[in-house]
């Protein structure tokens, strides 16, 4: 499949407030005074819809998390920024990251079918389950629920999802002035779903979304993740620092897919990727070196015991890693499984002290870093996506605006010229762009559940 | 009060799709084929900033109403057409309605509060507890709740949001690039709220809006509405057909506002009305009669047995409405019943026929209906605000885009002439041009709840 010369790379910008590398604000050039303004977030978008890029995608998590006294944790709800984002862009694709577990199906199912709307069908669901107990006790929850619960509540709330989105048939309005008929009753369905962890009962409030459904994006890597996205996923972020290891997890998706009856094709995936680029390899790693040196070790510290459950002191800083400390599972949320074994990995590996390490992930938190010139970055591109390594990349720029426009003005070009990558937009929705089909509707050419008769 | 030369008029759009009127959609030149894309919307909200008015709003339901065969019932969420709004527009105010009977309040407040960053302090949410069967079973609900305890819930819903809003204090960020300190966590708080019907324990996950809070909005008419108003709104949406209702309902709520130990001058009210506007009587009466011959009857039935539970035939369209029908208070949900109390009046007062009441109806569903020219309808205008009926309108289109375009060309710039209305925006948000106070921060020069332990 990665020899077909028709396949084309797909670029996502994954949008934080003043980059991925966590010392970002602190760079002189950052845009930190300005990270709760549309304006922010709509440049960026701009700039990737320049370039053609696929989509641009925000994370999401209910709560703030700890680390705000040393970067700017605090964030804008990604829905409604894409919502603003959508006004001032035409083309460029609108993934938001949202809870299964922490939002009522009928209210989500709204929030994405309008953003769909607005956009005229440019909009992607990140679909999370959300393993946090900040998040939890923001919603009244006991101790969080574990994966089991979650993704089983998850997989209702797809089906609950996709019965609302399909409750209108695309060919429901008649809108007929003459006659004074609007709406066909017998093609809009009520969805009448009756799960153990939600249900809904009535027809959707807008008509169908003009991509069906959004685009449905997932990128839990725990069992029950990969279960999910064998059955709903059409996109996936993951995260590999290993060429072997993303092979290994792009192999087992796409056949989990086929296995689910579906194609490979119907699955794009696509690994995180920090790029430090730089006209020469030496300056490239000069500016990751510069912002390394940004960085607060009491913020690494604690960002490292929440992503993979580790704890260690800032004594701690010059010694080698404890290998014990990786040796068991770790006490990680499931969530973070993958995670925890792409840090272990890196410690057996490389061996860093405690500061080594910290840089090493305050880059991308576990994401691939790759430093060095445009060519060296389009190469490795190139080499993941032609040998079953990826569809494509979440690009993660370390900093904001710089990183980025390197990204877009060096790499992207290149990327163009050997042919991987579009030089114009293939449609006007996301996923045409995706090479994604639309769904059918559910309902078609049924009277399942219908207004006819409630309404005749 | 009314006397003072210094009071100024508040006007809002109140948007709908193709207009308030039930027939808008079949007049020839009505947008019913653009209703669910961006740009209507956004062109209507600019027509209305180039003419200085105070607000657009949005009226929301999670549910599809049943009149869908014969109108445009379907309708996006309101936040995100208002996220998409705010991206076009720099001075209006945004209002969406959102439930707090079918929300969470950490997600709905992360919304609104985006929503007031997104569009630079523009924000305003109409605060619903939705009696509704339909939306409660697109929530799993048991047969909806009534509304001693929809309303308990509010208000437990209206504590735990403002802690949010409130959390971070005004201060809290300090983004100091050298020393790497991006929050002061002393000034961040959690919310630490735990109610009978709802409970949110962390910190907000962003900053203060820039309005501290949105602007705090309510229309509910009922006993359990005015006495939440009286706590909570900002500015309330009401409707009334005649001068002297208007006048008791403004003097109760100006009355129970200071006996919340608030200045009468921190609820704005605004009733309803809907302008026929021709430039002769006789051609806006046509104008009229021409809408009301486009209605639909079984869609009125459907509607008036909506709106005041009674239920009658189309056999019945040309004789008296039954006067007994309106005896009692009628099979209502409480939520209704001070607009059945308007039909019932228009009943006892002019006997009209089904059809007749159907037509008095169809333009506002019991807003108040104005036919005439633009001196008229100013004149009126002017006579309500100056007498003590209302501190404004809300102004409900009978049909876009002419409808609203008669009014902004004809009847604003009479209000601007006779010194009513503003020529320019008195600010930058939605307080300032309401005249309404930001709100101080209750967590302000306290360390309760602070984040600083926990981090530090």
């Amino acid at each position: 499949m990665s020899a077909r010369p028709d396949r084309q790379l797909h670029l996502n910008l994954f949008i934080t407030a003043t980059g991925h590398h966590e010392a970002s604000w602190r760079h002189p050039g950052s845009p930190v005074e300005n990270i709760y303004t549309a304006k922010h977030f709509q440049d960026l978008a701009q700039r990737a819809e320049a370039a053609k890029l696929d989509a641009v995608f925000f994370a999401d998590i209910p709560a703030l998390t700890p680390q705000v006294e040393h970067g700017p944790a605090g964030h804008l709800e990604p829905i409604t920024t894409l919502a603003s984002i959508a006004a001032v862009t035409e083309r460029i694709g609108l993934i938001a990251t949202a809870s299964t577990t922490y939002y009522e199906p009928y209210n989500l199912a709204r929030l994405f079918a309008s953003l769909d709307h607005l956009s005229g069908g440019r909009a992607g669901w990140n679909i999370v389950t959300t393993a946090s107990a900040a998040a939890a006790e923001n919603f009244g929850s006991e101790p969080f629920p574990d994966p089991a619960q979650r993704y089983a509540r998850a997989e209702e709330f797809l089906q609950a999802a996709t019965r609302l989105w399909d409750s209108w048939e695309d060919d429901a309005i008649i809108a007929d002035r003459a006659s004074g008929r609007y709406a066909d009753p017998a093609k809009i369905h009520r969805a009448d779903f009756a799960g153990s962890h939600l249900s809904v009962g009535g027809a959707f409030s807008a008509p169908r979304p003009p991509q069906g459904y959004p685009v449905l994006v997932q990128a839990g890597s725990s069992n029950e993740g990969r279960a999910f996205a064998a059955r709903w996923a059409e996109a996936i972020f993951t995260a590999h620092q290993r060429i072997e290891d993303a092979q290994a997890f792009y192999a087992d998706i796409k056949s989990g897919a086929i296995s689910a009856g579906r194609r490979p094709d119907d699955v794009v995936i696509l690994p995180g990727l920090s790029p430090f680029i730089g006209s020469t390899a030496a300056e490239a790693h000069d500016l990751e070196q510069e912002l390394n040196e940004l960085t607060v070790p009491a913020y690494g510290l604690r960002q490292l015991s929440a992503l993979v459950g580790v704890t260690l002191g800032e004594d701690d800083l010059d010694r080698p890693v404890p290998l014990e400390l990786f040796a068991g599972a770790g006490d990680v949320t499931d969530n973070n499984r993958s995670r925890f074994q792409v840090v272990a990995g890196i410690v057996e590996r490389e061996r860093p002290t405690l500061r080594g390490l910290l840089h090493r992930l305050a880059g991308a938190r576990g994401h691939r870093v790759l430093t060095g010139t445009p060519d060296q970055i389009a190469d490795s591109i190139e080499e993941w996506f032609t040998r079953g390594a990826a569809d494509g990349f979440n690009v993660m720029p370390p900093f904001h605006p710089g990183g980025f426009e390197a990204f877009v003005d060096h790499v992207v070009p290149i990327l163009q010229q050997r042919g991987l990558f579009r030089t114009e937009y293939e449609g006007r929705t996301l996923r045409e762009n995706l090479g994604l089909e639309r769904p059918a509707n559910q309902y078609a050419g049924t009277l399942a559940g219908s207004l006819a008769e409630a309404i005749a």
